[in-house]
């Protein structure tokens, strides 16, 4: 029986976390290869989980083009792309922090249908498509809801680092921690994951590529929130990215970051 | 035959855990609190956790001290104190993320002579007391060893959140941070627990409670590094912290702090 784009994700997601993981926290191979002059854990881990996914989807779906941070395009015959990131969160990594993740999504024409916010370190994984959006844990398996009520005055923030990225972008960014009662920083893709469970409301990020976006977006959208830009306008070809928990709070957030 | 104290500090992680897990992102019961005007999860579940801690500490410890954040001083006729913090960073448990972690310290007059940081939701438990530092977690055992060879310019430097403490511990962190190769925010105590781990180098904090630096401070030390205020004297009173995975590292990064 064919495999559901969902199981193929899944799959994608299990080969990732066997080949990233003997890398993490890898302090012997990581000084070793330093004095060496050789990639580091991170380069290595990144480069060969994004060939183990290519390798399953060449099996898996052979019309899908592919779109992968380190090993380019591939074009298909289908009209869908297959968009990975097997580390995000590269800094976060080297660091041995848990909130690293592989990001995997699914697009057609309009943007991503499907998404997955992989966790191989604490063994959480963040799913939407459709109407299905559950997170599975070592802790159990639970349906994932945005949170329906906040205020602007009421929402928790998440961005990856204070600065943000250009003047403009940090101006913008500002502007709405300002006005939120919670800002918190360096949770990479898992802060995205956050807004699905309905524990963080808002995550405001600028310079991404699409890559790092997509599987978000399909997770908070099947979760009940909204990803675009900082116009409104769609979020999946990367740059700035506004999440949100519901279209209130949406809708206050980019009146703040119009324009900036 | 009689507990360890090692073994102790472990029975008092379990029965925190048990306590706190059950209102970690608990949306539902989160809501609900807010609308009856009660107190919300993160309030419960750290005092709850004290009062279980606390209990056993009178069963197997009656002799001992216990200095707790949320049910203050007991005294004790054995010169050591049990310093516990039962949720530290309570703002990334709101938030959902799965680096706020359960703090035990044992101390006698000198400072902190053992420490657990425990994570109750990654499963991890950083271990530190004499020549024991090891971290235990869903991945397997491993010694605790800080990183020895870094300099400053290598090093990676990590903080609760950018504003540090007041003006002037602000100003401090960031002659530190303008010299380092990567920093990095939002961990809380998970931070030091990865200075023990190999994988961060410094991690400088202010207006901290005893409490909150007890338990690092005897993981890291048990695992190589050093910790202390930014005078070079001790920190297990509280205030500002400085810890460093080796001697010349933190050497350099206390010249940049001193007169802050």
């Amino acid at each position: 029986m064919e495999l559901t784009d969902l199981e193929v994700a899944r799959r994608l997601a299990d080969a990732a976390r066997e080949v990233i993981l003997p890398h993490f926290r890898n302090t012997a191979m990581a000084a070793e290869n330093k004095l060496d002059g050789g990639f580091d854990p991170v380069t290595i881990a990144d480069r060969d989980a994004e060939t183990a996914m290519r390798m399953l989807l060449e099996e898996l779906r052979p019309q899908d083009a592919i779109l992968g941070e380190e090993h380019g395009h591939k074009k298909g015959t289908s009209g869908r792309t297959w968009v990975l990131d097997p580390i995000d969160g590269t800094r976060g990594f080297i660091s041995g922090t848990p909130t690293w993740g592989v990001l995997i999504a699914l697009s057609d024409a309009k943007g991503p249908i499907l998404g997955v916010i992989d966790q191989p370190y604490t063994g959480e994984r963040f799913e939407g498509t459709g109407a299905h959006a559950q997170l599975v844990s070592p802790h159990g398996t639970r349906p994932l809801s945005t949170r329906k009520d906040t205020l602007l005055a009421d929402a928790i923030l998440f961005t990856t680092f204070p600065e943000v990225g250009t003047s403009g972008d940090r101006a913008g960014f500002e502007k709405v921690r300002d006005q939120v009662k919670l800002t918190r920083y360096g949770m990479d893709c898992y802060a995205y994951g956050l807004v699905a469970v309905g524990t963080v409301d808002l995550v405001i990020e600028a310079g991404l590529n699409s890559y790092d976006i997509q599987a978000p977006i399909a997770v908070i959208e099947a979760a009940g929130g909204i990803v675009t830009d900082w116009d409104g306008g769609p979020a999946h070809e990367g740059g700035r990215a506004l999440a949100a928990a519901n279209p209130e709070l949406h809708a206050a957030a980019l009146e703040l970051l119009r324009g900036a």
